[in-house]
């Protein structure tokens, strides 16, 4: 089994953090999107949609999307239990990780792929065919702000995002934010309950300083 | 329990033909999206997200997101098994549905949304403040061609999406693939095994005659 992952992409960062609450290693490759290295043919064959992370099974069978990767190992180990444990339970959390990912994640990636020199021509992630559209910068920043004051809402009144234990919603609503924190958008003062669970999150062993790391390589590459 | 539906909106239509699949029965209450009336505020106090579907249980919880709502049902009625059974299944089921979801959905929405008269100032779904962005047209037309070139692809070896089995996955590819006709995207001429599929998909009892009553809803609006 190998993990097509990529150190300084959103989605494969929500695999890893996945894997290390559940203490699961898989062997990484390691595929840089910044550098283009996923639209080469090489990585094509592997994935046609050109996006990372991949698992890759021992017999050949490739899976993508980070929720898919979740779930085979869900069912293969369920303790700890970060997709819900009842039925009632299971929509939820995917109702928020759902959530997490349409605004939040979404509103991020238009707003940094369509503004970043580094993704110039590369507006949509997997294809090399997108020029950047300056209006989703907008667009982008306004889904962002609903995705603030829905998870602020949500985090007044619940210790994580789905409930009182952590979950898969978390780990997606946490890349979000910090897509937010990392392009530059208008932080996090206004949203006290954001900035409470933010902390609480990153205190967790399985979420490394991946803003540092990211401004590093965002640097290096403006040099 | 309720079902908060659109009967013309393509999300809501996910969780109708999941419903049908599974000969579960829930009352709905009609929500029109192409007057706005999901973005009232009797609406939004129901989901401030101001989309649909929304699955209200007795005891109040509210689940949106079409997934999620399945994945309600899917664990309180496992069979018809339409989410794939052993960990593999579940995983590659649910990495085609995320699939269609990621790029024949979203593409068609961008497609549509930034395109037709009647969702002016509605260019993303659930908010009133978006203008639509005539870029988003040609990128949407871009994501759709990708998409139905993956489909057709994996419709060539494989009855249906995710095996031989109908699943959710078929569901959330019908679905785009039918936005791209109502859209008038440049049909499914080079695409045998998306026709191929295309029928067999159509003859399901489940899925009725919504692009017929779709047309016949946007000529009334535009009249």
């Amino acid at each position: 089994m190998k993990l097509y992952d990529c150190l300084i992409a959103p989605n494969p960062r929500r695999v890893r953090i996945y894997l290390a609450e559940k203490g699961i290693e898989v062997p990484a490759v390691e595929v840089n999107i910044l550098t283009g290295e996923n639209l080469k043919p090489e990585f094509l064959a592997i994935n046609p949609r050109g996006v990372v992370p991949v698992l890759e099974l021992d017999n050949g069978t490739r899976i993508d999307e980070a929720a898919a990767i979740w779930r085979y190992f869900e069912a293969l180990q369920p303790e700890p239990a970060l997709m819900g444990r009842t039925p009632e339970e299971q929509a939820w959390v995917e109702s928020w990780e759902r959530r997490a990912d349409q605004d939040g994640m979404l509103s991020a990636r238009d707003f940094l792929r369509n503004q970043f020199p580094v993704f110039a021509g590369r507006g949509h992630p997997g294809r090399a065919t997108d020029r950047q559209i300056p209006d989703l910068v907008e667009r982008g920043r306004t889904g962002m702000q609903c995705f603030h004051e829905l998870l602020e809402n949500r985090l007044a009144q619940s210790t994580f995002v789905a409930g009182e234990g952590f979950t898969v919603a978390d780990i997606t609503a946490f890349c979000a934010v910090e897509l937010g924190i990392l392009g530059e958008f208008p932080g996090l003062e206004g949203y006290p309950a954001i900035r409470r669970w933010h902390g609480v999150v990153s205190d967790r062993p399985s979420v490394e300083d991946w803003i540092a790391n990211m401004s590093a390589a965002l640097a290096a590459l403006s040099s």
